[in-house]
């Protein structure tokens, strides 16, 4: 489904560089830990700087990590010379945010030229290893050409 | 259409007490600056630690406020017993989230007895006071009575 | 909101001819009964035909409603060669669609050039003539222009 | 992940019966084609009833198949004196609604309790029998239990 799609080749130093500029993900703790054409993850260890009323994560800080892995999927397949901008998002919130750590992934379903559709799931890990996945996202990125202000 | 519903007369109390415990409104410095029934007002000044790859304030901050303003609305309207659980909500980004303040207000739309249906808006103010709309929310927030981990 | 942007004329004219052209508003009884710029209303009397299994109107026809509502709205602020897509949308669904007939409004929250959010409601009116709003929907719309396969 | 939940034995009669209720399945010409717990499949002819004004099937027809897929999918989950109603879903529309027929598949993703989670998928299939995606759906589903007016 990814495949008619030529790849830039620098797109892990692209993603990576982006990424580095997004302060918001250094306040949260977030790693950029999976870089692959349309394919990103991030992981986090669990902060109390992060938690909602009942000291669970926050479902901002979830759908914070999981727009950066969709918009960062979106930007590896676009051309060199692209930005990315999210159109809009939806997560939904299926378990609490409950763990040591999150993983966050995000991957491209539908890569048009300009639209690009992706989708998300996040999960909490455990203190014996367990995976549980606590948050789904579907997200519209689009391709900005040739405007100063977004670029990467 | 919030008329025939009766509000704890203590709402505002809890709603504060329980803004007050999500440690993430703090750590985006975010401000309760309006409570009453249904309708919940946040603000919060710009910081380059809440900001993405162009320097605008990350998608996930604009959600993560719009969020807590929709839920403590969606509280307001519960009984006394009650805590609020995000379901899902879907973002979509007007504009860039450039400017010196944001305010976010959150709306409920459909007070449901156990399902609330919830309206957020973002705005940015410049530096003359001027307040564009930079996003839109529509919530769904479910009543929770009795789960322990759960209350307001 | 919607005030900086160039009306095209001849609005009225390409969103009548456009709406005449979707077969699937004539199979659900729907009628176009207000075009302004940004602002389009539909109208559709109840019928068997229409229903989910509890005898309600589908969910599925008030989504299509409720697009072709916001779908027109948008290409009624559109220049005269561009087209309308249907990029997403998110329905919530308030109350059974249980009523005489049902009433269909789309408006243009945010024009933008290529991307625009609109966003939808939809009542059920009953014997007394009483309105209750059923459902509300946002919906990202697409401009798009020099595809043939996408006129008006 | 649908594992831990007792299936109602009589699980694919109640969703053929509820099913065959649904008189707006028969107007699009909509059969079930696969009945298993926590996933349906509809498939659909193409008709001219059933489009927009560019010729191709009109998004709210997509969305109330994928509706009744996602809704059945969950129904297929709950206990034998349950009924479903949809709370809210999101679709994306990834490429025109244009084939000889049409494939949905519902599959529920968390199956809570009250709230069930669901992703549809639509495809369209063309004269040499290829199927390409032509949109996604995440709906969140409710049981209700008790309301006379909901069964099934």
């Amino acid at each position: 489904m990814k495949a008619a799609r030529d790849i830039d080749p620098n797109y892990q130093d692209r993603v990576r560089t982006s990424f580095a500029r997004q302060e918001f993900m250094r306040t949260i703790g977030a790693a950029l830990t999976r870089v692959s054409p349309g394919m990103i993850e991030l992981e986090m260890p669990f902060a109390s700087s992060l938690t909602q009323q009942h000291g669970f994560l926050h479902a901002g800080v979830v759908s914070a990590a999981l727009d950066s892995a969709c918009g960062f999927a979106a930007l590896s397949m676009m051309p060199a010379n692209a930005g990315v901008l999210t159109i809009e998002f939806k997560v939904n919130l299926l378990a609490p945010g409950k763990g040591m750590r999150f993983i966050f992934r995000g991957e491209v379903t539908k890569p048009g030229r300009t639209i690009l559709v992706t989708d998300g799931r996040a999960y909490a890990v455990d203190a014996d290893g367990e995976a549980a996945m606590i948050a789904t996202m579907t997200a519209t990125m689009m391709t900005i050409v040739g405007r100063d202000e977004v670029k990467d």
